[in-house]
């Protein structure tokens, strides 16, 4: 162990976190997937994905309060753990880490991680908070399973920001890995509507209409494929599909570069991004696609009104 | 490795963190002591307390930017790396992190960590950000080593405290040590005197009539003994110590329970401290001593003008 012996003999110095990494222990691969439970086949895809490149793979199952705004449906938010144990077992996973919120958050408990930057814009300004709650909770989790990888949905990309910006400025030993949105297949009236667990808050009539977003994304990848770079123009081809929709409160449609900020003209790059989000008959939908990248539909399994939503938010 | 299959078997549900430690991997025992360098008697006597404890010892030499406020010492406070490794490794260390500023907050470095409650009184309320500024490197430092244990020295109480809620918070696998304060031994001419780097700053007898804060801590423990609880008469006792050095700035003298909280009366608790904190010839200087706990002196080796206080504060 001690390569520098007890004594007057010099230690070897060690000048950046890799080189602390390289000169202490090693250990096994351990795949995370937070989750806040009522998983679906989004879920179900993160969860293969950690099964396939991990030795042991952890689900993580918390409705984190620390996230939800004072108004929001925190307490409404679907449950139902007996059935995520049959989708995450199914699906490949080892083990299930479901808390108490008391377990998490115990008497006296007082701290927060602020991000600033990346968490500022979209979901930031519409949810303050949130993603302090996130942050928070994301580090706590990672700290308790120490994971060799983490598996997050991108349909919360603008949170995929925040864990990867988390993980880098903090150190943590851990890889995140970003998965492609699963979305309701072609052969489905809500063919497109991107999964979520809230979802299940919405009629199918209510989910049909709820493709209004994933349209609107998918007009202003058409835009952007056919060499619009303008991000007033490219988000007015979204707000066309958008005005289609009467019960449609919209949050924001921002299209923006690899930071999350609004510029008035897009550069290429790989993290060119649409995002959506608003509220449609009283739940609060997000969605968002990449830009410079083929218009694809992900096919999920998926049957009609499961829900959807990789990831806590 | 998978103790459940693939396919349908149910996953094992836990619920709380130490089942999910218990049920992922384990490893050897690492030792970490965080420091800002320019090594004392107090700071050797952490790592040999590691040294004795641990498989792995670490010691980190840090001068932290971001726990100095815009008008404090960070650029002329002490460095002098070759003798710093010299004195931990004849403590026992095996390796020195000595990272550049740029390697632990590169640019776009946007997190911080914030610790409500403990962090608000004395040193938090004298020195604005200073907490959040130590949380959050002690947090990477933490995640970077990954220690099985990690040693403060008692002398920055407040920040032992701030560091116990971090890491209770953030399920940090870390047992955080307190090491009792080292003071300048019976035989010098600043007996008493916690040892601290800032001390280089004081010339050998304004490092003499600096011990008016260690004595001024001892009167109130004296007080205390006599069965005195009432945090008022106790702070008094101080005071008339404190009174005799005229080019004191007092920035707080605190009789304070295990929540370091002012309160009209003590109970009896062996976390109750008093503490003190001042600029003196133009340094700030902090001490503090324990209540109800036999008056002590804890000799260094120390010779006359050597500095002293362990860890980064």
């Amino acid at each position: 162990m001690a390569e520098a012996g007890q004594g007057t003999a010099l230690p070897r110095l060690l000048t950046t976190p890799a080189e602390v990494r390289a000169a202490l222990a090693g250990r096994g691969r351990v795949g995370l997937v937070p989750t806040m439970g009522y998983l679906h086949e989004g879920h179900a895809t993160l969860i293969a994905q950690a099964r396939a490149e991990c030795d042991v793979v952890v689900v993580s199952v918390f409705v984190n309060p620390m996230q939800f705004g004072p108004t929001e449906d925190l307490a409404k938010y679907p449950r139902d753990l007996e059935r995520d144990l049959g989708v995450a077992g199914a699906a490949g996973a080892d083990f299930v880490f479901h808390p108490a919120a008391g377990a998490m958050y115990p008497a006296g408990f007082s701290t927060r991680v602020e991000i600033s930057g990346v968490s500022e814009p979209l979901d930031g300004a519409a949810r303050p908070g949130h993603f302090t709650g996130v942050a928070t909770v994301v580090l706590k989790l990672l700290n308790i399973v120490q994971p060799t990888r983490a598996y997050f949905g991108e349909k919360d990309w603008q949170q995929l920001a925040v864990v990867r910006r988390l993980v880098s400025d903090l150190d943590l030993n851990t890889e995140i890995v970003g998965v492609p949105t699963v979305r309701a297949s072609a052969d489905t009236p809500h063919a497109g509507l991107a999964l979520s667990s809230r979802n299940t808050y919405l009629s199918p009539e209510q989910q049909r209409r709820a493709t209004v977003l994933s349209r609107a994304l998918r007009a202003v990848q058409t835009a952007y494929a056919g060499g619009e770079r303008d991000t007033g123009r490219l988000r007015q081809a979204g707000l066309d599909v958008l005005g289609s929709e009467p019960e449609l409160a919209l949050d924001y449609l921002a299209v923006v570069g690899p930071d999350l900020r609004d510029v008035p003209r897009l550069t290429d790059d790989p993290l060119n991004r649409v995002l959506v989000a608003g509220r449609l008959f009283g739940v609060r939908l997000i969605d968002n696609m990449p830009l410079g990248v083929a218009p694809t539909v992900a096919a999920a399994s998926a049957a009609a009104p499961s829900p959807s939503a990789p990831t806590p938010a």
